[in-house]
């Protein structure tokens, strides 16, 4: 005898495919679902079934985009500064450095870092065509934003070494303490990293 | 100019709509499902769609059955002893009672519990039914299973009240200490209730 139907269970095998979402949690956004008086569910499934159709990743930037247009809107936008790249791992990742409301320059996504642990290469990373957009000319700096990670800094060198021949600056996010975090607890490797980019004040 | 798309602006908010779901989390959840190369945003969203349509409530106890059944499984099944009713709050409560392999009765679930902070009294829930059932005659034991917090003891001793006149054994859980709980660790209430229904060895 089944213990919930079946239609329950596919929810919560979905739900649990999910990055941080375990079984308990899974059980509970379902049954949570299933009470829900208004449509939250069938929302939730409209804007499932839009997002692969209505998105698309811009020409340029490899960026998420509407699929009704070529390049996204920062790409397309004459008011920013097209002559500085900001070079990230993840669309999400745009949206922190947009967030800060300190970059007016443009972007380009990666769509992830080499790893060979897990087989990624280069050759496996939008860096192709971050090397084609700096050949056409008229970029004077690449700020490498990667993750302060191992597989970030293996990236990080490995654009360095691709776009040293350009003779264009090259620079990477500062390292250092949180802003807000407390020293005693920041960890080793960090504190090392503050201390030798100590700055005069 | 939108940071992001409209379709993936939507998601994110249906996301951000479940419990335990904060704005970071959906972000990356969104993220994850724009990201994935197999079907999971399709398998997902029709299962959201299947929810409510194949699901109802069972004509007796009010569990989730499928809506092609007038009654659950466990309703509906001769193995189990009739003449027991465990009273849970919520569908996932049947779920954990069943886990347990310990309790081959029948359920009633109430949907809730009392709370006259959020307004909801004895009529909103599926008591009438219950005492109904009762009613009806062949009932020996209630096992009242609403969780050990002050709602559900409430909605425990409302029954209780309700139920007296029938005669029957009316039950509630065993509190005291969780099994592979650290003594230090327990809090004064649960250690009160503990010593208080201490048995014989």
């Amino acid at each position: 005898m089944a213990i919930l139907p079946q239609p329950i269970l596919n929810l919560i095998n979905a739900f649990e495919r999910l990055p941080g979402i375990g079984p308990k949690s899974a059980s509970r956004l379902a049954f949570f679902l299933l009470r829900g008086q208004d449509d939250l569910a069938n929302t939730l499934a409209q804007a499932l079934l839009e997002l692969k159709s209505a998105t698309s990743y811009c020409a340029i930037c490899y960026n998420i985009t509407l699929s009704s247009q070529d390049v996204c809107d920062i790409c397309a936008s004459t008011q920013r500064d097209k002559s500085v790249i900001c070079v990230v791992e993840e669309p999400l990742d745009v949206l922190a450095v947009e967030r800060t409301g300190g970059f007016n320059g443009q972007y380009h996504v990666l769509h992830g870092v080499i790893s060979p642990i897990e087989g990624i290469g280069p050759e496996d990373l939008k860096i192709k065509a971050l090397i084609d957009r700096v050949e056409k000319g008229g970029i004077s700096e690449i700020i490498i934003a990667t993750n302060p990670s191992m597989e970030g800094d293996v990236t990080a060198q490995y654009l360095q070494k691709q776009l040293l021949k350009f003779g264009i600056r090259i620079t990477r996010l500062a390292r250092g303490l949180p802003v807000g975090g407390d020293m005693e607890y920041a960890d080793q490797n960090t504190l090392l990293r503050a201390l030798a980019g100590r700055q005069e004040l």
